[in-house]
């Protein structure tokens, strides 16, 4: 199990979060239950913010809204003095509705409407980040019209690609997103936002992957962004002010991803900094501001989904599988990536693991599955079962597929649980119905 | 294109789906947007329905909700007498609200929750399809508890897994459904529901796959499952009066999958109707009542889902984008099967298909495509593209990934056009936050 201070097992082997027992939870709000260490939230939001403060100075920690997106977030992040990533009107509207000052968002999409836009604008929002060619003259002649400034970034490639325990450079380039350095796209956006007269371009933003686990990844990835802001002051006389060095950072989901710990990725920070630092002097560009945007690694791992067993089936000589209230609706990230999961029966902790189970969702699908082969004590129906690590990409992902409803939302702190997203009912489900 | 009466170009190469071309319905509803062909899905109906009653009599043709499920499909399948399946509590109450009798709705599902089960009972459903032990108890429990007596079948795995172009015996079952035949399991539940004096055991079910294009492993399933209903007569002297074979009749989604016609389909409702007959006389057990159940190729073809083009990406050497302003939260079967689809520019028809095109959704994610590399006129911003067959596990799989919200719902028919489900908007999905 992935034990913490606020995630562990009591005496008696009851899966305790933010000191609440799970059993507790389920009492209190049924199941399926997502339910969010608060306390774990906090401590990675001091740990990047500190860290990229005390290393660095001049710096921003942006939370990506995608990883799990709903008003409570915002109200957390708020008091780390972060910032935080928006993809869609919804993710705007939902920050600006939990108060969040939207001088503190940054517009990502590789396809922003001109509704969004529009709305984005209207807010005075922070930052938008140009992903193609006809976004400059978009977002320029909306901002014509309401004679506005808008500071932006534009999303480039630098060329290097990484994965959780690799990393390629590459020269060829495909993604829906951005303009490569690698070729003349990244200079012809940047030349054609400097003779925007409504943009003013703070500088680049990349993004090399996602659950990455090798710092020199980032070390590369600061190379080449670094490289690229000397080639645009040296020979395009453009001296950015801002670098933006996405998210990516990894998580531990299963026995396959090594654990990081808080001071894991304080270091993580420390060495992009000291990087970007030795690298802003030795190449003699100006000292830029620094962005990075955790997602995944702010509520990742502070997220637990409870469940409760169903029938348990044993099918001789094949598998044993313990049927569970959510699946795929609620989790459809094994569906999506075959992703992998830690698995506990909440009430067992310190009861021998002795037989093989995989987990089946009640969707009707025989790919619904949230995890196979996962070792147990042995199960009954009626057991609570957690899943571990589905804090991001799970309630963000959620769907109504077979018609089933997104559950609940919970917060736990200090002994103390609270509703932060209310549970959909099925009647709710007909609302848009003709 | 998967062209038919009411799916065709006009003569100015413009898509016209029901008698209404696409830049009419984009004006009156605009992008992402769901379109159903009525025509199509009645014709579709009539084809099952009356090739199930020429060919054999005594059957029920049984829509599965979870390809689409909305109260209009209800509505329309009514008209010819079909009855549905349900998988959970919300497809129920869809169902019901749609005023669609419960006495033609079956209760499929791996995972029945207790509180489905009361609903679906207190309701009155015609049958639950009963997938595993625990489950035979729990549904006697609830009839013993209402003193009522319910019709059940069981689900059980007869080892044929067929797949779109082939089909396999397996003495192994690895299924979360079900009980196989091929061991004493499916013989042991059989013999519960029996002994569970609250419980009227219809027959059995199967379901040997999805996307199906060969008739010949219906014929397999069928030889088994006779087999089986013999050996039930002979051996345990239980005369089941129902079988349902489930569906899996394969649609057209790309140039990958045979193109099956109106009359296809019949001829694979007559194939299994001989087989059965013809078994049925061999093997001296009585003529069951057939129910076969198709999802898929009632809506799938049906549906067509219309985009407005964002930025173009061309990517030297390597590929063009096309984002559009829909993805993998309206229709996740590229992300979660890499599944094929054909796509058009749905006013330029009749142009020459001079690029290749990858068609990229507006989600935050690479992998947030519809299409790879297909072949289109050259595309520019605010071009309509149509993607099709999507009638199937793209409304009833959507999410709200991103924020995003879930589009409208329109039906054609004989030149008009009506909402049958109104889009979200984003003030709605804020209405769970606390």
């Amino acid at each position: 199990m992935n034990t913490r201070e606020t995630l562990k097992s009591t005496k008696d082997g009851i899966l305790e979060i933010g000191g609440v027992i799970a059993t507790d939870l389920v009492k209190n709000y049924g199941t399926p239950l997502y339910v969010y260490d608060q306390d774990y939230i906090e401590k990675i939001c001091l740990a990047f913010t500190s860290s990229l403060k005390n290393n660095y100075g001049d710096g921003v920690v942006s939370y990506a809204s995608k990883a799990f997106c709903c008003k409570e977030i915002y109200r957390i992040i708020d008091k780390f003095g972060m910032h935080a990533d928006i993809v869609s009107y919804g993710e705007l509207l939902t920050a600006v509705q939990a108060g969040f000052n939207p001088k503190n968002l940054c517009f990502h999409g590789n396809n922003k409407s001109l509704t969004e836009l529009n709305f984005a604008i209207e807010n005075k929002i922070g930052c938008i980040v140009i992903d193609s060619l006809s976004e400059i003259d978009l977002i320029q002649s909306v901002c014509e019209d309401k004679n506005y400034v808008q500071n932006v970034l534009i999303r480039v490639n630098p060329g290097v690609e990484a994965h959780t325990h690799h990393y390629i450079q590459t020269a060829k380039i495909d993604s829906k997103f951005g303009f490569s350095i690698l070729t003349n796209d990244a200079e012809e956006a940047i030349l054609k936002v400097k003779n925007s007269k409504n943009l003013n371009l703070l500088g680049l933003h990349c993004h090399i992957g996602s659950q990455i686990f090798e710092a020199k990844s980032f070390v590369l990835a600061v190379e080449k962004m670094t490289d690229f802001y000397a080639y645009c002051k040296n020979n395009l006389d453009i001296n950015f002010s801002t670098l933006n060095l996405g998210g990516g950072f990894g998580i531990y989901y299963s026995e396959n991803d090594p654990k990081l710990t808080i001071s894991d990725y304080e270091n993580f920070v420390k060495i992009i900094c000291d990087t970007l630092i030795s690298c802003v002097a030795k190449k003699g560009i100006n000292k830029p501001k620094l962005i990075i945007e955790p997602g995944r690694s702010i509520v990742g791992e502070a997220g637990i989904t409870l469940y409760t067993a169903g029938n348990i089936k044993q099918i001789k000589n094949v598998k044993n599988y313990i049927a569970i209230d959510g699946g795929m609706f609620e989790n459809p990230r094994f569906a999506l990536y075959q992703a992998k999961y830690l698995v506990e029966i909440a009430t067992k902790l310190n009861q021998p693991k002795t037989t093989k189970y995989s987990i089946a969702g009640k969707c009707c699908e025989s790919g619904d599955l949230i995890a196979e082969d996962v070792c147990l004590p042995t199960a009954k129906e009626g057991d609570i079962i957690a899943v571990f690590s589905t804090g991001a990409y799970n309630y963000s992902m959620a769907s109504n597929y077979n018609r089933n409803t997104v559950p609940p939302v919970v917060m736990v702190k200090d002994g103390k649980h609270r509703l932060i997203v209310k549970g959909q009912k099925p009647i709710d489900l007909l609302q848009y119905d003709i």
